[in-house]
C-alpha cells in the first residue's frame, strides 16, 4: 500500500509498504478524510520526536471501516468512523490512574505517526477498536467531522483544564486550529470575555465567530499590557496557551490574575538555553505564591470523546468546518496539503483532503 | 414607605412602613425593576417558610442607590444597581468553609423577604453594600437584568453543580423560568443533548432558543420512559430537577445512568407522609451504589456573582428578557404581577416590573 | 472442582463444578485466604441480587495464579495476588466516563458471585489479569491482605467520597467492618473529630484504634441529637452512611449541616412502602437547598486500587488485620464462616479463612 | 510599644512605636508565643519584599486578646487565641471567587510584616476579629500552638493542592519546618510512599515520625535519580516543593510521573538571569503534554482554617511540636530567635518564644 511517510528528518515522500495486520481486537481502516496537523510539521522539519525512518505520518481522520477482529462487536467492515488521534490502552496503569493519554508513559496514548504508522497510508491500523473508533454520524460533514480526532478534542480540553466558569474572563493565546477550538470550548464552558491574541484574518474571523469578543494583535504593542488594560489592571482568570515558543509561558502568567489557571496546549518543540527549559516569571507567578496554577495535558483520546464531540457538532453547538479553509480532493493531493500546513499562508486556518465522499 | 407584604399567610396588601435605616457598610435601594418569584407565592399561599406578618415580599431587584454608609466605597447615590436574591455575610464560618448562601444557618443568606422585608418597597435595605451590589452594565435592559438576581444565577448552578462536560446528555425537569435558565446554563456549559420536559408552549418556545434540543411532555407518556427511549436505554449523564412535588426525584433517579449527578435547584414546599420525607427509588438508585450523585444548593449571591452573570449576558452568550413575557410598567402593579404568578397563566414565563425606565 | 454456593434463596452448600476455563487475558486463580461478606448473606438469605442457582459464592480473596492466558504478562503460576472484588472491563463506556465500577450496566463492575461465579471455589476466573490482579507484598499477612478486596476498598472510598479536609468532623454511621474501614480512611483523609456510631464492645474497640474520638450509642438516645449536642448544634462535615435500614438516611441528613457530603456506601437491600423507597427528610434536607450533597459509589476495583492499597498498609498507615476476629484454617471451615457472618455475634468484625499459609 | 523591627534592608533592632488603634471589628493582641520565620530572614536579609523602613516583623503568634472593638462578638480582652499569618478580608473579590489569601492583590491576604507592622511587638493589630482569630484549645501546648498560624497551614496545603489519593506516592523536596508539616500532611491525606529530601539529622527525625518512609539526601548523588531508582523509574503521584532555588523546579518536575501534581509551598525569592525566571525542563515536563500540573497557593488564614488545624492538633492526629526544637522564654529572647533562625545551624527546626505561660 502507499503512504505518506517522513523519510528522515526534513524530508518526506511517498512510499510503499505492506498493509497492517489485524489483531483480534484491532481495525484496519481506509482514510475517508484526512488533516495535516502542525505536529506533522514539527515531526518532520524540526525533528521534535527525534529520528523517524520511513514513518507514515497523520493522525487526524475519518475511515472507512476495512476489516476487524474476531472480538470486534460493534464496527463491521463498510462502517464510516471517526478515529481519533490519541488511542490508548484503556487498562493499563495510567488509565486507571485517571491519565489514559499517558498510557505507557509520557504521551504515550499517542500512537499514529509517534509509535506507529499514521493515518497518512491507504490502509493503517486502529489498537481496540471497540473503543478506540466511533461512528461518524449521518449528516455530520466531512470537514466539520475530521476536526475532531485530534483540533476540537485539544482545543477544548484546553477550556476543559481552564476550569472556566460562568463569566470567567479569558485569554487564548495563539488562534491556529488549536486555539481556535479552545475559543469554542471557552465560549461553551460559559466564559464572559475572550481574549483572542492573533492577527491572521481568516482566524480572526472565525475567532469572533466561536466567541471571542476582544481581538489582541501583538502588532499593537504588548499583549500583557493590552489585555490587562482592558481588564482595569486585574488579568484575566484563565490563559489558554495555544501556540508560541518557549516563552509565551511569560505572557501567560503575567496576564493571569491571582488565583487562575494557565491552561496548556502548546506543544513546546523547543526550549530556552543548554538546559532546555521553559521560563517562568518570578515576580508575575507571585514568587510562586499567587495561586496561578498550571495545567497541562494531551489530546483526550477515545471512543467516548469522540462520540461526545460529535454530539456537540451535532447538536449545533458549534461548526468546527469553518475552520476547513483549504479543501483538497484525493488521496493524491496529500503532499500538498501537508506542504501547505508547512508553508502555512496567511489565509490557512487547515488543509483537509477529502479521499471519499 | 410603601410596600407589598405578606400580611400573614394566605393574605397580601400594601402596607406603610418605615424607610430602613443605613448601616457604615450598607445601602438604601430603591427598585428600578422589580420580579415576583414562584417563591414569594409559596411563602404567601403556602406558607412554605411559616407565618410572617407584615413581611414586605420580593427578592428579585434591579435598584437605584438612594443612600450608602460611610464605610461604602464604590457605590454611591444615583448608581444603578443589580442585587442579588442571596446576600451573604461574607466572613463567617459557611462562607469561609466554601458555602456563602448557607450563613448563619440553613439558607441563611437569603435574607430578602425571608428574614428582613424585601425588594417590594419604595426602599429597600442591603447589607454588605461593597460585595452584595453590583453596577447595572450600560445597556442591559431591566428585563433582561432583572432575570439576574435568582432566575439566572439559580438555573445556571443548576448546570454547574450538574458536573456537565462536553457533550453531556442533560435532562432539564421542569422549564418555568428556573428550568430554563438551566437550559441556558447547559448549554453553556457544553452540553449534547439536552431534554427539556415540560408542556407550556411559551416555555417550550424558550427551551428550544436556549438550547433544549428535545422537548418531552409528560402527556405523551411517561417522561422516565421517553428519554430512556430517546437515549436507547442509556439515560442521562445529568439531570437538573427544577420543579415538581416530591415524588421528582423518583424520575431524576430512574432517568440518570450509573455515574451521573442530579442537581436539584427545586424548593421542596412540601413532603410525603407523616415525616413528610422526599423519596429515592431504592432499585433505580442502584441500592446505593450506582454512583448516581445528588448535588443540591442555594442561589448563589452577591457581587462577584452578579458582575459574572452580567460579563454572560453583555457578552451575548444568552438572553434572558425572552422569559419576561409579561411586562408591567409601574410601582403600583407590582400586586397585579404578584397575582399573574399566583395565577400563572399558560403563556406566563415571568413577570416584571418596570419601576422607572 | 469443590465450591460453595447458593443453591437457591435461602440455601447454601457445597456443589462440585468444573474448572473454570482460561481465556487469553485471564488468570485462574486458587484460593490463599478467603472472607465471607455480609453481601454474601444477603445474596443468599435476604435474596438481595434476585434469584440465583448453583452461584459460587464470595468475592473477597488472595489467591495463587494456577494458569494464565497467553497475552498475560506481568503474572505467572505461582505468584501469589490480591484479587480486587470489583474486576472491571477497563475499556467500556463506563471506564472511560470514569467510572469503571459502572461498566456494562449499574455496579456491572461487580462479577464475582454476581453475575459469574465467585471465589469460594477451589479455581475461581479472573478477568484481565494483568490489570485485575495485584502482587501480594511479601510481609503483608493474609488477615491483613483479605480486607483489601472489599472491607478497604469501599470504606475507604467512603472518605473518599466525603471530601474530608483536614480537621473536618465526621460521622460514621455503622461500624461492621466497612464502616470501621471507613473511621481509618476518615482519619488518613485528615479529619478531625470522627464520631463512630455503634455498640458492639469488639467494633468500639477497633473503631478507637482507627481513630474515632467519639463513639455514639443508639442506646443513649437519638444519635443526631447526641452528635447535635456534641458539636454545639452543629452538625458534621461529613456523614459516611455504612449500615443501617433504608431510614439511615433520615438521620445521616439531619445530622450533616448545611454545606456537607453524606457519602453513602451503604447497600440498600430493603426499601420502605409499596414504591420500595429510600427517604430523605425534607426539612432537614433544607427544601432541597442547604448544599448537603449525597455521594454515592461502588467500591473501586482493579489493580492499581490494591497497589495502593497494599501501600498504604506496608507503608504502616494502618493495620487492617484489627478486624479479623474469627480466623479458620482450612478451605472446609468456610461454610462455618459464612454461617457465622450470618449469626453475627457480639465479639465478630470479621470472619477469614485461611487457605493456605 | 516596643518591637522588633527591620529597619531597613538588612538591619534588625528594636524599636519603640506608638500602640496600634482598634477598629470596630478588629482586635489588639498581646503576645502569647512567637516564631520567627525564614521569610522573616528573607525579608530583612535579602530584600525578598522590597525596602522597609522600621516595619515590625512576624506573622507567627498566639496571644491574648488586649482590647476589641464594639463590633466584635465572639473575643474578649484575656482570651487565649491562634493568629493566622494571612488575615483575609473575607468580603472582597478575589475571596468570593475562592482565593481569600489573594485578597486585594497578589498575596494580599498577608498584612503582618508585610503591609502594616507584624506580630513581634508588645501590642499588634487583628483585621476581622470574629473572622480572623480563633480561641486557643485549653490543653494545647504553646509550643504545638504557635506552629498553626503558617507552619502547618502552608505545609497542609501543600499536601491539600497535591491531590493526594490513598496510597499515592509522594516527594517532599525540603524538610524545613514548612516542609515537614508537609510530610504529615501527606501522611494525613492517605499518601502510602513519602520521600523527603533533606540531610539535617534533627529534621530526618522528625519526618521520620510524621511518615517519610525513605529519607533522600542529595548527598548520595541526584535526588531525581534515586527517587526514580526506588520507584522503578515511575516516578512519583505528587511532589510537594518546600524549599530550595529557583532550579529546585526542574527536579521537581523531572521526578513526577505523567499525571501527577507538582504542588509548590515554596516562596521563590531569587530566580535566574535578567528575566528573572523559574525554569521548567522542557523534555521532562513532557513538552508541556505530560499532564504535570503545577499547583501553587499561599498559606491559607481566617478563623475557619485555624480552628481546623487546631482540631487535627487537639485530636491526636500529629503533634507539631516536635518542630520546636529550641524554645526562648521572654519577650526579650525574640532578637536572639531570629538571629538563631538567620544562622540556622545543624540542629535546629524552628525556634519558639514563649512570651507568657
Amino acid at each position: 500500500m502507499k503512504g505518506l511517510a517522513m523519510l528522515k528528518i526534513g524530508e518526506i515522500g511517498w512510499i510503499e509498504k505492506e498493509r497492517p495486520a489485524c489483531g483480534p481486537r484491532d481495525a484496519i481502516v481506509r482514510p475517508l478524510a484526512l488533516a495535516p496537523c502542525t505536529s506533522d510539521v514539527h515531526t518532520v522539519w524540526e525533528g521534535a520526536i527525534g529520528e523517524r525512518r520511513n514513518l507514515i505520518l497523520g493522525h487526524e481522520a475519518l475511515g472507512i471501516v476495512d476489516e476487524v477482529g474476531d472480538e470486534v462487536k460493534d464496527f463491521k467492515p463498510g462502517d464510516r468512523v471517526i478515529v481519533p488521534a490519541i488511542t490508548p490502552d484503556w487498562e493499563t496503569e495510567a488509565a486507571q490512574r485517571g491519565f489514559p493519554s499517558q498510557t505507557g508513559g509520557p504521551l504515550g496514548g499517542w500512537k499514529f505517526s509517534n509509535t506507529k504508522d499514521g493515518v497518512f497510508a491507504e490502509y493503517f491500523h486502529v489498537n481496540l477498536a471497540d473503543y478506540n473508533l466511533a461512528h461518524l454520524p449521518e449528516g455530520m460533514s466531512l470537514e466539520a467531522g475530521v476536526m475532531l480526532p485530534d483540533m476540537l478534542s485539544t482545543g477544548f480540553m484546553g477550556a476543559e483544564n481552564a476550569r472556566i466558569g460562568f463569566g470567567s474572563t479569558v485569554a487564548v493565546l495563539g488562534i491556529g486550529p488549536v486555539g481556535l477550538s479552545a475559543v469554542a470550548g471557552a465560549r461553551l464552558r460559559g466564559a464572559g470575555r475572550i481574549f483572542a491574541v492573533g492577527t491572521r484574518p481568516a482566524a480572526v474571523k472565525v475567532a469572533k465567530e466561536y466567541g471571542a469578543t476582544d481581538i489582541i494583535s501583538y502588532r499593537e504593542g504588548s499583549t500583557v499590557d493590552q489585555i490587562l488594560d482592558k481588564t482595569g489592571g486585574a488579568g484575566v482568570d484563565a490563559v489558554i496557551v495555544a501556540g508560541g515558543g518557549p516563552e509565551v509561558m511569560m505572557d501567560a502568567i503575567n496576564v493571569a490574575k491571582p488565583g487562575s489557571v494557565i491552561s496548556n496546549i502548546n506543544y513546546f518543540g523547543s526550549g530556552i538555553g543548554d538546559q532546555d527549559i521553559i521560563p517562568l516569571p518570578r515576580v508575575g507567578w507571585g514568587y510562586g505564591m499567587a495561586d496561578k496554577n498550571i495545567v497541562t495535558g494531551l489530546c483526550p483520546g477515545g471512543r467516548v470523546r469522540m462520540e461526545r464531540l460529535a454530539d456537540v457538532v451535532m447538536c449545533g453547538r458549534m461548526d468546527p468546518s469553518l475552520m476547513a479553509t483549504h479543501v483538497f480532493k484525493g488521496f493524491d493531493r496529500l503532499k500538498d496539503a501537508l506542504l501547505l500546513m508547512k508553508e502555512k499562508p496567511r489565509d490557512l486556518i487547515k488543509p483537509v483532503v477529502i479521499v471519499e465522499e
